[in-house]
């Protein structure tokens, strides 16, 4: 079974710059399940998309736009969301922060 | 299917408390995944323990000693980590902080 390290230190992790203000570093994760940390600076913009992952998300620091489904709130640090899977969805960074995403089944395509 | 609602607002959620120095709120879930946050004091102890769901885990800030499976780290604010089915594990707390919990798949025990 596919399967992350037990213990992830950040700064032995590189970040991946997905350009645009957005950066990405993978967690801990198996088949099911998979952490992300994503970078965002001010003005960066999580565009809208849809993935057949459930997505629960969890804003570490920032204030960003939220929109899932078509509602939109403002939400910050401490903060988190839900995305069930194919809903439509995106983020503008307000103020630079950091989100942490987890996905179920894992993403393939981060690897 | 069980599902929470599309938004967290952590000042909308209170803390469940667990006792000697540690509090629960529950963010995002749907049977697959829920997302937990646990708050500790210094001092607090998670004991090692034991369960069937996978968990990846991130601290959102503080100083915790972690031990998996009989391994030792000590992690920070920034780090993570990742339990395998049934891997004993439990976390000692340092410096007062929080760690962002997920579980898959959900902890029906916890609603």
């Amino acid at each position: 079974m596919l399967q992350s390290d037990l213990f992830q230190t950040d700064s032995d992790i590189e970040w991946k710059d997905l350009g645009d203000g957005v950066q990405r570093k993978i967690f801990g994760y198996e088949d099911r399940v998979m952490m992300v940390k994503v970078k965002f600076e001010k003005g960066a913009i999580g565009t809208l998309h849809e993935h057949h992952h459930t997505q629960v998300s969890y804003f570490e620091s920032g204030v960003f736009e939220v929109t899932i489904s078509g509602q939109k709130r403002i939400l910050k640090a401490g903060d988190g969301f839900f995305v069930p899977p194919n809903a439509v969805h995106g983020v503008v960074c307000l103020e630079a922060g950091m989100i942490v995403d987890v996905f179920t089944p894992h993403r393939t395509d981060f690897l």
